[in-house]
């Protein structure tokens, strides 16, 4: 089989997924998988297309994060070899979450393109140094793979330079303090199915929901981003998981003057105990939340749910109207409930939903009547990636 | 003459104006003015209804800034009563920046009041205190002339909890870090004026943009505040003439970890140095912007312009609709073309305005095709609480 190697590479982990290319290049992947515990104990989980499950801790010999990075690689292509004797492994598509200005489509990493991307590292110090960690080690092991870089950020440069600036003096603008927007291989893969699920109307005033643990929406023209919630880090806009979403920066002044919270306090707080978990006390969880009988999960998903809708209001205004609503991401293709709070409160942008085809996740769920489109329809970020690759590489 | 003498103390300024309360409460102040310089060299500037001006330093004998405070009110008083020998101050309203969560309505100051009011200092640690040490002085100076506070964050404790909530963990939320928004003697002046001026749309869905050197937009239904863009401070929103308006909290993150910022330099940066003033690097005056031919005064009105549009579709989505645009405040009541440009970008939402009555600041602009009525109404904050202490203590 030849294949084309999709990695995700995070701090404790690496996500990976297997596409076949020939005859043509697979919608969805052979085996997928991810590395858990880097930096503690690794474990290694692999499901294949048939439902084959494999689990097996990782081998390593040191204790070091870096270290059992590439421990987990090797293991990986260790793995993949001994288990699929005729795999080709054709190229390797590498997330990478910033491409800062510079790159607003995918790209072959050589060393220079390496060097510019790791300048970006200040921007997103949780998640780049990873990404490019895991392209080095391929580059060690196995220096004849071609490897290229899909950015989260790329899609979205084409937003008129309004939709990219914040309100700062100049010099911090110019400095590359501005909105980058985030989830744009989602947002991609999204618009690229929209033609045969909403027609024509892909081509008009679309706003896409990613909504997951992490949470975005994009505005789009003509299949073009032209803005969205997320800015210059992943923390603004929606309302997350974990994630306060947007947040009147005199909060952060208040905490810092009033409580004495530094920098590393604050990172805590709006990242990883705010958001539905913060506002529920209770989970993180949607489903958990939806099942819950507790007023103080309703008040979360309540307020998770008029969030999407101010946003929409915004969002719309963006792309001049709002032909068409499309929901993507976990809680986007599961959670009916969400789509219907959403979609009560945008009545009077012209969404109006079937209840019967919302509860059964059609990709259409808008009601006969309903001015916008309304739209489920599934992501596929590894296949984005993949898809790419085999563009970049013309394999 | 009986009068409401109206009072707004800042930190080195203390704004007045004088209303007849007979027959009935004027519109309009008979005098108005006030004493810039307190803590350096305090000056006494007054602008009598006629026309006739005045202008003098105000002597002091203390170089503290609370002593010098207490000396520009009793030379205002002392001013007062010498310029008009008949005048009567029957009642003194004070503009009170922060009534927390406890004050939806105007109040006569008691002790008690204010015990309960200096809690809100850290919540405006730059406005409360001065607005305090106001009322306290006229108590000392004045024991039997009534006072009352009107609070710029009253008006809007009308809003569904959504809209006072940020996605911060409960425990925090509960101390008072919620959206408390601001402008709400403006927002409830000119609301009481829409009748006349849109007729039945009053009672709609209405956004007002209150656009100065402080700007913010207000969503109404019936009347009543149902979101605004300030939040839990008065920098959140809209970009302002220093201010950044809304801002990803991340950026702050960064800002402090990558340039070592403090809470000082940050409050710096975005109250004084950013908005129209950080992004043009010309002026924070939108009359100078309006009037140079440099592309960065254009490129900060274009921004100002378009985030106006922006909330604009995230406030429609609050009231459930658009009846209803009211432009008020310094910019919004004379710059045509800020109108103009708002305009272009809400064609989506049916606004649409009649070039010539908006070049005249009509009262009406919008044209014969709009969905949408929009309007100019001129705000009248002291008016308005001259009305509230009126009110207030039935006189």
């Amino acid at each position: 089989m030849k294949a084309v190697l999709v990695l995700n590479a995070g701090s404790s982990s690496l996500k990976f997924a297997l596409f076949a290319i020939e005859p043509e290049l697979a919608e969805h992947p052979a085996l997928s998988g991810q590395i858990d515990g880097i930096g503690a104990t690794p474990q290694f989980n692999a499901k294949s297309a048939a439902g084959e499950r494999f689990e097996e801790a990782v081998p390593t010999t040191s204790s070091s994060q870096r270290e059992q990075h590439r421990d987990a690689l090797t293991h990986l292509l260790d793995w993949l070899a001994a288990h699929n004797p005729a795999l080709e492994i054709a190229a390797a598509g590498h997330r990478i979450v910033h491409g800062g200005d510079l790159f607003s489509e995918p790209v072959r990493l050589y060393g220079h393109i390496m060097l510019k991307l790791k300048k970006f590292v200040p921007l997103a110090p949780l998640h780049q140094p990873h990404n490019l960690n895991a392209v080095q080690a391929i580059s060690a092991m196995a220096p004849d793979i071609p490897q290229v870089g899909c950015f989260d950020t790329a899609f979205h440069r084409t937003q008129p330079a309004v939709a990219q600036a914040y309100a700062l003096p100049r010099k911090i603008s110019a400095e590359g303090v501005k909105r980058y927007g985030f989830h744009g291989l989602s947002y991609d893969y999204v618009a690229r199915q929209l033609p045969s699920v909403i027609g024509d109307k892909a081509s008009g005033a679309v706003v896409i929901a990613h909504l997951g643990n992490g949470s975005s929406m994009c505005a789009l023209r003509d299949g073009r981003s032209v803005a969205s919630t997320m800015g210059f880090t992943a923390v603004e806009g929606l309302m997350m998981g974990t994630r306060t979403g947007s947040l009147d920066p005199g909060v952060l002044l208040y905490l810092m003057d009033q409580k004495g919270m530094s920098s590393k306090d604050l990172t805590n707080l709006l990242y990883k105990e705010s958001g539905l978990l913060g506002v529920s006390g209770i989970s993180q969880d949607m489903r958990t939340l939806l099942a819950s009988a507790a007023p103080e999960a309703m008040e979360a998903v309540d307020l998770y749910c008029y969030r999407i809708a101010r946003e929409l209001g915004s969002l719309a205004a963006a792309a001049g109207g709002l032909d068409a609503l499309v929901f993507t991401g976990g809680i986007g293709e599961h959670a009916a409930q969400v789509r219907e709070k959403v979609a009560k409160l945008s009545g009077w942008i012209g969404v109006d939903i079937d209840p019967e085809a919302n509860a059964a996740h059609a990709s259409r769920i808008d009601s006969p009547s309903s001015k916008v489109a309304v739209a489920v329809v599934p992501t596929n970020e590894e296949g984005m990636i993949a898809r790419y690759t085999v563009d970049v590489l013309g394999l």
